[in-house]
């Protein structure tokens, strides 16, 4: 038994039995071990980014990290920046990259790079394994540093210690999943009482809740603080995973533009972070802070994102006197029916929302076209939302992938914006092969449309020709549905509201998975 | 007169007037500044690897560095891959990332991430812009540490550094070209005389050429070289750029597999590095030091990369008293006239050496067809050869559009495996785009063939089908000819050597690009 047994066991012993892979040489052994370990389900990506976007989709829906398996220096490289979104998501990922012999890397062979400085920065946790009598141990505690910080957690695997046969295999036996931390009553006091002080002299406080508060029963301990008056329920505008839908709370979002942000929080006097982070503008504008916050606004943590959140809101909602019922909900709570004519993110949005399945997963990495679907589907029935977070484009087709992977008997429903799926499109190919339940919109506005908008926002407002080609992406214009169809993904282009109604039909009715290209 | 505009002025008045980018928000103002920049070419990339493959490609041929604009740690982290190749090459790239605004970074926003830990291991030189007011200075050191070490300069700029006026523009001036080092007489002859003892005990001289040592004054000095009893000239298996063709020394390469590398070695007592450096196994494989010297031959460096090497091989010629003449040419020097039949590597070889068109640029990410690509285009008509160099694959595309940039009025012929096209397919667009001269042959084998072979390399004789899926590329076949459509690139599919002729004379006999799909 080598090493490469041994890591495959110790996962699947800690219940991790989805790796996704793009291996090389390095990787050959654990390749070879797949033969003997039949329940691990091993998915191969095209393309870095894709294993590690669908990694991250894989654990916001399977509530458990996937494995990863990555080439040296540069295949890590390649999947670093869905990594990023997974570090901001902090979804759990044990990130296995193999390496060369360790003899090997005093050759300086080509491939060879430092492996601990490009995973730092995309991960909470960095081991290299030592050996094969390392490998258990080492294994076992990267599981565990991705489950409870919770996070990225890379393992360095050198070929040698693959390969090393041992001649005492460690113990085996199924690892107990471990639950998040129940935050201490005494945290939860402390929180009560900086708000209740807040109230009592009539300032605001917002609860910002994240993670795991925005499943249904944290929605619900959500849905009672909101009662409370002077206190207000907020999500920030892009979470890894939102329960919504027909009889959820819903809660507002702070929203992308800088300006409008900062209007929402301008009369925050206390803000309680329940999962969530402080919230920032996503870039720097000339002559902004980027702080959303007054300065003199109070910070309080009820909640982080390896905590039980949606049992502190739960307590708090009980501290503060909250009573049982109660709901925050969007202003836009049914679907409006089906729209006609031309296309806009807006008419996409509508027509995802009056034909969403229930229990379906909308996956959106929709950028500009974002809010517009988000404001569609809020009343449709109920379902997972799962969003880009850490801004590193390219995320949404794997994350689609993953999300397939993690839930066999659900639809996804995966809204695109065109420009960031050109980043990681090889995933369509793994939906393919999978045979993935995924209908993608390709939102197809030929423009880097976000960019457009932000030229404006740093103090630019005349684009001539030679910026403007930068920021398009036609001439010439992609056709979404022929690269789809290369690799091996069926669909067809919409122009009008009416059309994209029939091909999602169409796509919702078959199996596997289907690309819509909507021109808007 | 901002930051941007100034970075924009630096690297115009070193020479450098390509910039190839996938820009995000923090980079807007570089974009806007070229507006009025017009002798600035910035060429748009829909993934960052492209930018970067384009960067290098382009450097190799035009002998002169182009400047890259990426989009935070995300974006730098996309490109890594192909920086990482640039530096195995040894490739001049001005690498530009663009950051937040210095005060935006203890916000800690969603895209924030080590930049200088991501770029180090793939730079030699890394260095974050202090302010507008640093930017010239900072711009000419990293174009300086580019062409001289030579390598790949990172060079961070944040936001304020861009968009922030400056009272007083630096002076401006057309810098002179930098010309490779001159090795000093003394280490000439210190190399000589361990040559002259080395053969004058009746031992192996191996001179191992790279970098300048491959064009035409190069060869020439190592053919002189070659015709001393004892001495042999070779070349390392990957090369940055390398002229061949009819009429021209060929160098014999070292093989990639390690034990012919090991086989080839065996008998050497002393290296000479001529610009290039050890050789090394490619992997490490079980029971295998990596290395392929015995470990009691000797080293002796005649030449780096940034020095002349041609100059250094002739002067070693002269010392050893090499006479004007001879040349060490390949085996098979005149192509063989067109095959028919069945596709094969090799068929594919003997198909592209007969119809390239003189002064053509081969761009090799060909893989397991590498070298039957390389003998059967020994005997065309002069040419320039380009290839992979750092193992790290998915450079194949987007090198050919670097080249295509730097060469307009010359035939670009990328060969290119199927799996690797596959990380960085967004390159074709981009050709599209910039109708560059490129055809492309994918080498369609429906595997990660190279894969294949490794795993009896590593020991592993017995692919069952849980392993096999992860080595294969079928299921389902990707049709390269509607990808590239897709992306605005025509091109059809060849299944017998008369199609593939016919379609690459048709490739080569129109403007713009042309991709080929050879089924093997």
């Amino acid at each position: 038994m080598n090493g490469a047994d041994i890591l495959c066991d110790t996962l699947l012993d800690h219940g991790v039995d989805v790796c996704f892979a793009n291996p090389g040489t390095s990787e050959m052994h654990f390749v070879a071990a797949l033969d003997r370990k039949r329940e691990m389900r091993c998915v191969l990506g095209l393309f870095e980014g894709v294993v590690t976007g669908a990694a991250d989709g894989y654990a916001r829906m399977a509530d458990k990290p996937a494995a990863t398996l990555l080439h040296l220096g540069p295949g890590l490289a390649n999947g670093l920046a869905n990594l990023h979104n997974a570090r901001r998501a902090r979804t759990p990922v044990v990130n296995v990259v193999g390496d060369h012999a360790s003899w090997h890397l005093a050759n300086d062979a080509p491939l060879t790079s430092d492996i601990e400085s490009l995973a730092r920065p995309m991960s909470h946790f960095v081991r290299r394994i030592e050996g094969p009598g390392d490998v258990a141990a080492a294994t076992a505690e990267a599981w565990r540093a991705a489950v409870t910080l919770p996070g990225v957690a890379t393992l360095i695997l050198p070929g040698d210690a693959a390969w090393t046969d041992v001649t005492e295999p460690p113990a085996r036996g199924r690892q107990a999943r471990i639950a998040p931390l129940k935050v201490a009553s005494q945290t939860i006091e402390t929180v009560a009482m900086a708000a209740r002080k807040v109230l009592a002299r009539g300032g605001r406080v917002d609860v910002l809740v994240s993670q795991g508060g925005l499943r249904e029963v944290g929605l619900a301990a959500a849905g009672r603080l909101g009662t409370i008056a002077g206190l207000r329920v907020l999500a920030p505008g892009s979470n890894p995973r939102m329960q919504r839908g027909q009889g959820r709370v819903t809660l507002p979002r702070i929203p992308y533009p800088i300006d409008m942000g900062m209007a929402m929080m301008r009369d925050t006097d206390l803000l309680v972070l329940a999962g969530a982070t402080v919230p920032v503008g996503f870039f720097a504008y000339p002559g902004k802070s980027g702080k959303l916050l007054r300065d003199d606004a109070e910070v309080a943590t009820l909640a982080t994102a390896g905590d039980d959140v949606a049992a502190a809101l739960a307590d708090l909602a009980s501290a503060l006197g909250a009573g049982p019922g109660g709901a925050v909900v969007g202003p836009d709570q049914k679907p409006q029916g089906l729209p006609s004519g031309r296309l806009s993110a807006e008419v996409i949005g509508q027509v995802v929302g009056a034909l969403l399945p229930e229990n379906a997963i909308i996956c959106d990495e929709a950028i500009t076209a974002s809010a517009a679907i988000h404001a569609g589907t809020v009343g449709a029935p109920p379902h997972d939302y799962i969003q880009l977070t850490g801004g590193a484009i390219g995320l949404g087709v794997p994350m689609a992938v993953g999300a397939a992977v993690a839930c066999p008997d659900r639809k996804v429903v995966a809204v695109q914006a065109d420009g960031s799926a050109m980043y990681t499109i090889q995933g369509l190919w793994t939906q393919a092969r999978e045979s993935l339940d995924v209908v993608t919109i390709i939102v197809s506005n030929r423009a880097y449309g976000i960019l457009q908008h932000e030229m404006r926002g740093v103090g630019i407002n005349n684009v001539g020709e030679m910026a403007g080609r930068m920021l398009s992406l036609d001439r010439p214009d992609i056709d979404f549905v022929g690269v789809a169809k290369g690799l091996g993904v069926d669909g067809g282009r919409a122009e009008t509201a009416e059309d994209l109604a029939d091909l999602l039909r169409r796509g919702l009715a078959g199996r596997g998975p289907f690309l819509i290209e909507a021109v808007v």
